[in-house]
């Protein structure tokens, strides 16, 4: 069903990238050992079952056009219970779109205890179907799992339950290399009981929606625009910021408001008294400069500090620009002195956001302390974001035939 | 319903206790006036529907001795909708406990946009019926709704609605002044649309759980022991430590576990380089100590970080104790260093926590470091802790009578 056989390349690069070790004042935590996945805990694909929603339960499609984000859904969800008292995980279902049935107390309406994933479907100009490197959705899920009290499980049976969900709603995946299907895996504490602690019942479901772009369509030549505030702050050593958590983003709304309240589209997150850039929005955040040596520079902050999702996309990016070898590529702090300074001597080129939602996404201006910067990214006649976006692209799209990152759903 | 007249005189303290202002680098974040309370726009105690449970849907009620916390619920439910498309808040409805029917991408399962708030009633020695200051808790609920992108409305209201509430089923709050009625109201977003943005649509409801003790119950003159690493954060400066947030707690689970895997009961939160203390577990922190001029001192940390939580129990400690005029009462900062130095020299007296749930609770010994350090909290004749926990159960169960902070449903 799913060429899974592949993803065991890509592994170890991105187990590096995980940052597990939570680091301050250079103590590490350690996440347990014996936490780590049981195979014999996990549900198993062979164990799926699958009821098809009647021809009156079908819901129409929509115009490709009309898509936006996250607005419609297809015809079927995929569902797992997890409940410690009957053994752990129950057997996965496929079954018709449906509502959740939740009691009021559930942990997750209260505590936040859930996490989730994004991944994509793309309908290739072959006419296939591929999903973009899931295995790593899977790791970084069982990494949120450990840091929120959730059940984990073993990455491949859910790769191959979801390609089966795709499968079924296979008609949902645009025809279009403008859209793609977003897959959204999503596990929720539901045990209920009030009281702080951790999960004894879970539920993990997987939903899908045909998607155009994330961002709302500006004019053409202009990057999006981010408000960049040093009074708010996304993450914090000791806290989850690496981990793709509820947590992380309901503290982000009212500050995404203030920015569209200001005009601009998104926020760009500083750390720490030098305003160290962290993310932009929801995405990772690169920065492309002429360096002190004379050299262009690909730089994106690094993992280290835990102040950071560990993005596929941001993995992306970086092992693509290593591999070209046409310019240095550096995973290091960026602070808003050297943005300031490098702008002021022509020597930032670009800065763009990556992330699954949004793929790589140019920044035009950024407004820092009462200023308004303008970033040249999309000056350029030939600008590194979109030979990464074309080349992602054309591996998402199949266009670069058998990617090894590119996974055919059969 | 309600003697309403009597909150009044207590708002204006407890609004300065409020922290809307975020602090960091001196800047501050106004909560934008324009998003105050707008009266014409809360929903209305007028516009009640009751739907009363038939008798086979009435729950048996358990024993007094095996209440636990939040473990039972009674047979009714206050739920109140918004949504902007239809000009706001809906009318409340009471009906029969039920769960709740929610689509699978409603904000809340993906981006924790959930506030809850946390209050009791007590059946007095008199028979009646009281709630404990839930302005309050409506003040604080407004705040942290303003903070989520939820909308806000009259507390008042509420407070008549969750009134009603309490009275049909008045038989749940137990006969015993060991025990009470948990009310629990909680705001959730439940738009059906992926990315994040602030809610269109959210679900106000109130579930009532009879309680016992929150921590069960070890040996009798033992106090709680706390695991304080200073690896973990449970909130910064620009973040959202001071509202009643599901983001706030989620993250502390895994570190929750790590404490009673050492054999430790609760999380002893520290801030910063100096490790300052911000809250125990889920309560407010406290300590007892004679001071460098020999008086003695009892001190929690302050609200002017936005660290920490504004509780209701911590306000009404700090107006008691500074009423009795017995001791001095401080917010200030204290760190781990102070602790150890003050207990070497035999002047750390006590360590308590504060919330609703627990009310107080005395500490007994801190993991630190590898350090086991005992704090004599218990080993007093007169504790401080004994003495408040003993006027506020008195208020709260109507020993002490017509208090202003206990309100009678009528």
């Amino acid at each position: 069903m799913v060429q899974l056989r592949r993803q065991i390349l890509t592994y170890g690069n991105f187990l590096n990238q995980f940052q597990l070790n939570i680091k301050r004042n250079s103590s590490s935590l350690q996440i347990k050992d014996k936490k780590v996945i049981q195979p014999e805990r996990s549900f198993r694909y062979t164990d799926l079952s699958v009821r098809l929603a009647g021809p009156e339960q079908l819901q129409p499609k929509p115009d490709v056009s009309d898509l936006a984000f996250g607005k419609y859904f297809t015809d079927h969800i995929l569902k797992i219970f997890y409940h410690e008292t009957l053994g752990g995980w129950q057997r996965p279902e496929i079954t018709p779109f449906e509502n959740l049935v939740l009691h009021p107390a559930s942990k997750v309406f209260h505590y936040a205890i859930e996490l989730f994933e994004g991944l994509k479907a793309y309908r290739g100009v072959d006419g296939k179907i591929r999903i973009f490197r899931p295995e790593l959705n899977m790791e970084r899920m069982n990494s949120s799992a450990m840091r929120t009290g959730l059940p984990v499980f073993i990455g491949e049976e859910l790769i191959k339950c979801l390609c089966r969900l795709i499968s079924i709603d296979q008609e949902w995946v645009p025809h279009s290399t403008a859209s793609s299907l977003y897959i959204r895996p999503t596990m929720i504490g539901i045990d209920p009981i009030l009281g702080v602690t951790s999960s004894e019942s879970a539920l993990l479901y997987v939903i899908l929606s045909p998607v155009g772009s994330y961002f709302k369509k500006t004019k053409k030549d202009i990057g999006i625009s981010l408000l960049a505030d040093p009074r708010y702050t996304r993450a914090w050593p000791g806290g989850c910021g690496n981990y793709k958590v509820g947590s992380n983003y309901g503290p982000t709304v009212y500050v995404q408001k203030e920015a569209i309240e200001k005009g601009l589209q998104q926020v760009l997150w500083l750390y720490g008294d030098d305003n160290e850039l962290t993310e932009a929005g929801t995405m990772n955040v690169f920065i492309f400069i002429l360096n002190d040596d004379g050299e262009k520079e690909l730089i994106t902050p690094p993992l280290t500090s835990g102040l950071i999702l560990p993005g596929i996309i941001r993995n992306s990016i970086l092992a693509l620009s290593k591999k070209w070898n046409q310019f240095k590529v550096s995973e290091r702090k960026i602070c808003m002195d050297e943005v300031c300074q490098l702008l002021s001597e022509n020597r930032l080129l670009e800065i763009f956001g990556s992330g699954t939602a949004c793929i790589i996404s140019p920044v035009s201006y950024i407004d820092f302390v009462g200023q308004l910067l303008y970033i040249p990214t999309m000056e350029h006649s030939n600008p590194i974001y979109k030979m990464l976006l074309k080349h992602l692209s054309d591996i998402q799209y199949g266009v670069i035939q058998d990617h090894p990152w590119a996974i055919p759903i059969e």
